[in-house]
Formats: structure tokens, sequence, C-alpha cells
């Protein structure tokens, strides 16, 4: 019996969860000894929390292992990261908050150009603006190829999505970019049987494209890369049984949150907009991801004064969320990784998590932050796919295994 | 995808990793709140290094699993000792460091002692002296078998090691020690197919050293134990793309090193002469191996205050070694196990473990020990198979999984 067998035989009715995540939460002290970004930010919000909840250290994927968003969420919605893998297509879909249905292969492409003879000058097509690649991305919407629906979408300078849906179509094409310049971009060729059709309809594509582009003075040919079907992942009503809303201000992880069957809510631009929408659609889901995107960015851009602020934010907002939460219900606070200010990455240590319900075991936390949870914290280091597990149970959503 | 393939799927350059295996560095206390042998050492430079690093409790295996020192050390290398079983004869051969390839089936001999009807009269030969048994073996080495290259080398006492290099050979063939006297020694039965051809060549080896012992006083014949071929293990330059170095003065740890594709560097017989050693050789490699054997020795001897003396001999030598530490470089502190005094043996018990890197997250631990790394260890309790994938990361070695 694997984990989520055992997930689905147990789940039943409860309370409702909370899931936010602050992405890239977990950061590093500047010195040895010092404070993380974190400890460092006036927290009382989340310190009270923690005092009520109980705390631990989320591995994202196993020690040492440092995620992208895509396997970090995965890892925080319950699906082993290792066994559920996404592939680079579906991202890009999935970054667009593109609805990407179990018939769909989804490809990232660039555009390029070529020369007389068809061997490619730039691969990027010099960067092409967005709005003017966005232009371009519209007039390959007029390509058709029978008895497969073909979708475009504009992401970001030459990068664009291209999604063909339909019966019979395998994920495993290979790239067509020869990843050089100089030479002819590459024929999808097959990986495998089933995907066959998928490398005939690229081909089509490709041939329609061309013909398309040919005048188009900053971009007339495109490479095709990451072909990708979704991951057969079971759906959070499948697996949890919960009615799910995902809320979020970046196409990304609305992306992410709509492959594991997510309903995304409201149009939120800003944190205190997020938490509109969640007062707002309280009554009608059981679960709902939160997604904060800022201590990331901050964390990136290795600004660690900006990210203690963007935590203070979030710091800031916890009561209206906490005032949310009746008797049954369960609190997560959470990150999909690290992000320390001084590597200026995502990183691979463990992430502070607290959980907060009425049956929580409240440990000796009365901070929330890294050296706490680590030190006191009564959920110990654990993975971080047997959060959702922790948050059924916290919610009174899991059942007795065995009698 | 299995942890072999993440890590070598995230592989990239970085800094240098030395990795200090104190043997058997792990104890107990002598009376219940008593300190440990660690801690009741004056280790001022652990401690120090402690300070600046993150420390944790390594599990050689799993919990309450006493691991020798073969799987011990696999575990510390990355490879799960549960999936790479090192069978006797390999054991045997990398303990006189014998340079085990891919084709060479080794085999544990003991010279016995046969009367007139072939029944075996003392099963070790009277434990015959290292010195009269090693010419008994230099004799054995004329044994030859047509397509087949034979190796015979000495251990100590009736113990010697036979090596079958061909192609062909499988590992999979019966002891001939019937485990009693009275008896014959028994037939080498191949227990597969692939190991006949083995089987037969054990078999013509046995009569061919029967006539050259026929007038040995103290050893007329041998039995064969623990037939094995090298378990196949992904090398660290396959693994982690990395040139490493062992640098030890026991053979066993030097045959272990070997078997995963290490470089034995140098031929020290001191702590002192091992870390000259790592100081010529740190330009030429990316990972350094350093074992301390007599933490270990001290601890089987069940003498306390000898390993707690051990222990400082360590603790002197790790300023020469911090000195080498450039910005992107990472220090690990471990053992392969327990071998707590008070028991004299090997133990199950957790090995205090620490990392020294600009990237640790520097926990509340300020000296190296037992309670400490269990109380305050940034790095929680893991299994010694995950230690490598977290030098990798404390050393930038690993890139992002997923985008």
């Amino acid at each position: 019996m694997d984990l989520h067998e055992l997930i689905q035989s147990l789940k039943t009715d409860g309370g409702k969860i909370v899931m936010v995540v602050s992405d890239g939460i977990g950061g590093l002290p500047l010195q040895p000894g010092g404070p993380t970004e974190l400890e460092a930010a006036k927290t009382p919000n989340l310190d009270a929390l923690a005092t009520k909840g109980v705390s631990g250290m989320s591995l994202p994927i196993l020690p040492g292992i440092t995620p992208g968003s895509g396997p970090g969420h995965l890892g925080l919605f319950g699906y082993d990261p290792l066994v559920f893998q996404i592939g680079r297509g579906i991202l890009e879909a999935a970054g667009i908050a593109f609805p990407v249905g179990p018939n769909d292969v989804c490809l990232r492409c660039n555009f390029c150009t070529i020369d007389a003879n068809g061997l490619i000058t730039d691969r990027r097509a010099g960067r092409i603006p967005t709005e003017e690649s966005a232009k371009v991305v519209e007039l390959l919407k007029a390509i058709k190829i029978p008895g497969v629906e073909v979708f475009v979408e504009p992401v970001k300078e030459h990068r664009f999505v291209v999604v063909f849906r339909g019966e019979g179509l395998g994920g495993n094409v290979a790239d067509t970019d020869p990843q050089v310049t100089g030479a002819k971009p590459l024929d999808p060729v097959a990986k495998d049987k089933e995907s066959e059709k998928t490398a005939q309809v690229a081909k089509q594509f490709f041939e329609q494209a061309l013909v398309i582009l040919k005048d188009q003075p900053k971009a007339n040919c495109l490479t095709m890369r990451g072909f990708a079907k979704k991951p057969a992942l079971p759906s959070y009503q499948e697996l949890y049984g919960l009615n799910a809303a995902a809320i979020a201000v970046y196409p990304m992880y609305k992306g992410l949150a709509s492959l594991v069957g997510m309903e995304l809510v409201g149009k939120p631009q800003t944190l205190q907009e997020e938490v509109d929408v969640l007062e707002q659609n309280w009554d009608k889901y059981d679960f709902f991801f939160l997604h904060f995107k800022y201590t990331d960015s901050r964390g990136e851009d290795g600004d660690f004064n900006a990210k203690v602020k963007m935590i203070e934010e979030l710091d800031a907002v916890m009561p209206r969320i906490a005032a949310l939460l009746g008797e049954n219900d369960c609190l997560v606070v959470t990150g999909d990784h690290s992000t320390p200010a001084k590597m200026a990455s995502h990183s691979f240590h463990p992430v502070p998590t607290m959980i907060v319900s009425n049956i929580a075991r409240t440990d000796s936390c009365q901070k929330f932050g890294e050296t706490e949870a680590n030190n006191l914290g009564g959920l110990g280091h654990f993975q971080a796919m047997h959060l959702m597990p922790l948050a059924m149970a916290h919610a009174n959503r899991l059942g007795k295994f065995g009698a």
C-alpha cells in the first residue's frame, strides 16, 4: 500500500484546511549565529500562532536537494516529486495558467530567425519584445491540423506555448532546437511508438508555421522543446476528498494548482486581495492554497532586509486568516523551499513550517523561525510530501488505519 | 527516479569536499546522564567547527541496525547498504586492498588439515602463524587454470584470499567448508547457471592445491567461502562527478574506497601523516576521504579513556584540515557507526555528524557531541546515505531539481 492508497482509504469529512505557502520563506543567517530573515522579522502574529500550534522542518524533496517551483509545490500538495515529474512543456503551460487536460501534449516554443538556406541565425530571434512576439503568436493561431485541436499562447519575449489536444498523442518527442546557430531546426522525432502521431502533428505545425512566418522580419522560424503530457496525478478530490481552491497572483502557481485539480478563485493582485478572496470564498471550499510570492522574489534578489519586510507583510494578514478558523479547521504555514538572501537562489535547506489546529500537540516553540522549529518543533524534520497527511489529520479528515 | 539518478542528473562543478571519518566515533555514557567519549574529550577545535557549521545524527543503516565496516562506509559514500551488498570474499579482498575488477570472483580461503582419508581434523589448521601461512600461500601461486587468471594473497593466520579473473565467472557458488571436523571439504557447487564456470575453476584450483599441499605438515588442505563479485557500484566519478582520493592507514578502508573508484594516495602511517597527504594532494582532487581508525579500536577495547584520548588526537589536527577550506568548500566530520567503550563493539546508535560550509544553516550547537547534535542539530536525524547529497549541496555541487 503506498501513501496515496493509504490516504485515499482513510479520508473522511472534517474541517477546512488553509495552506499558506510563503514562497522561499526559509533563509540563512548572514553571519554564523545570526538570525535568518524570518528570525530577523518582527512577526508577532506568526509567533502567536506558533505558540498555539506545532512547528517543524519540511524537507522539500530529500536532504541536500534544491527544488524548482514545480517539484517544490508538488511536494507540498502531497505528491512525491521524484515519482510525479512535470515536463518542461507542462511547466510552461502551467506558467500561463493554461488548463492542461489529459489528452494534451504541451511544448515550449522559441521564435528564431533563419537565413535563405534555412539555417538558424539567432536561436532567440533577438529576444523579440513580448508585445511584438504576441502579435506573431496571434498569426500562428490560424494553423489547423485535422483531428487535433491546436492552442498557441504567448509567454514572454521569444517564448510561447503550443498545446496539441487529441486522442493518441504521446509526449515523448525529441526537441527540434539544434542548440547551435548555422544549423537547420531538427525534425521532431518520436522517442516511442505512442508519440509517433505527436511527431507527425508537430511536423505539420512546423510546416504551416514556416509559411505563415516567411515574411516576418524579426521571427521567421521556430523551435520546439520539452514535449510533455500532464503527469497522471490523482486530483485533490480523488486523493483527499477535498474541494480545493487556489488563491495566487502569479500564473505559474495557478497552473501548478490546476494540475492537481484545484479551482482558481478570484483575480487578486496583492496579498490583501488574496485574503479578501479567501474570506469571500470561505464557505465554498474545504481546502485553500494561498500563495505569497514576494518572500522568494526578495530572496532571489539577495536582499535580506527586503525579504524581512515581505515576511512582516505576511505577518500582518495572519490575524484575518486565523479569524476564519473554526473548531475543526487547520492552518498550515510553510514554504515550497528556502530562498536565502545570502545565496540569492533557491536552496536545499529545510523549511520552517507550522500547523495550527485545536488538536495540534503544542510544542515549546514561541516564535515562528528556523531555530525554534528545528530545536523545539513537535513535527521534527519531515518530507514535504507528508505535510498534506499531517494537515488532513489536524483537520479531523483521516480515519484510523486498521482496527 | 531513484536517489542515484537524481544526484547524477543534478551534479555540477563546485567546491571541494573533505569527509573525515572517525571510525566508531559515537559512544555511550558510562552512567545515565554522564558524558559520552566525545563529550568527555576536550575538543576545542571540533567545538569551534560545530559552532560555525551544522550538526545532526547519522543513522548508518536504519534504526537499530549495527553495521560492519563495509556497509557502514558504503552508506557514508552514498550507496544504500541494503541495495549494494558486499560479499565476504570482496570484503576480504578489500581488507588487503586488492584492486578488485569487474571480472573478478573473490573468495576467502582457510587452511585446514585433513587425515589420510581426507577428513578434516582442524578447520583452521591450528591457526597457523601468519608468517608460516604466507609461505604456504606463496606455493599456491604456482596454480595455473586455462583461461582464468588466478591471484592468491595471504591475509592473517589460516586466512587467505583467492581471486579468479576471467569472462563469464558468476559469484554464486556454495561454501566448501562443511563447518564440522570429521567430514570432507564439500565440492564447490554453482547456485546459478552463471556461476557454473566459477565452480569448475574452483574445483580445479582445489585439486591442484591438494597436490601442492600434500606434504605440508601444518596445512595440507583448504576450504573456500564467501564467493563474491564486486557489486555493480557506480563510481564516485560517474555518480558525483568527483575526482576522489582516499587517505587511510588500514587496508580494509583503502579497499572499500577503491571499490567506489577513489584513488588511494600516500602511504600514511599516522593521523599526522594522513593530514600531510591531504595537504600535499589538495590541488589534485575534488573529494577527500580521510579515515581515522583508532576511535573504533579503543572503543572495541572497551577503554573509555583511551578512546577519549584518540578523539583529542583527532581534535588536534582539525585546524590543519580547516585551514585548507576555501569559499566554496565543505568539511564533513562523521563516523561509519558508533563503537561505545561500554559495549566494546560496534553499535546501532546514531553517529554525531557535522558539516562546515559557508552555506550551512548554522544551528545552536556549540560543541561537537551526541547530546548537542541530537537536541539542537540543524540536520536532524538522517540516513547516512543522504550525507553525500548533503555534502554535495554544501559544496555548491548540486543544481536545482526541476524548474
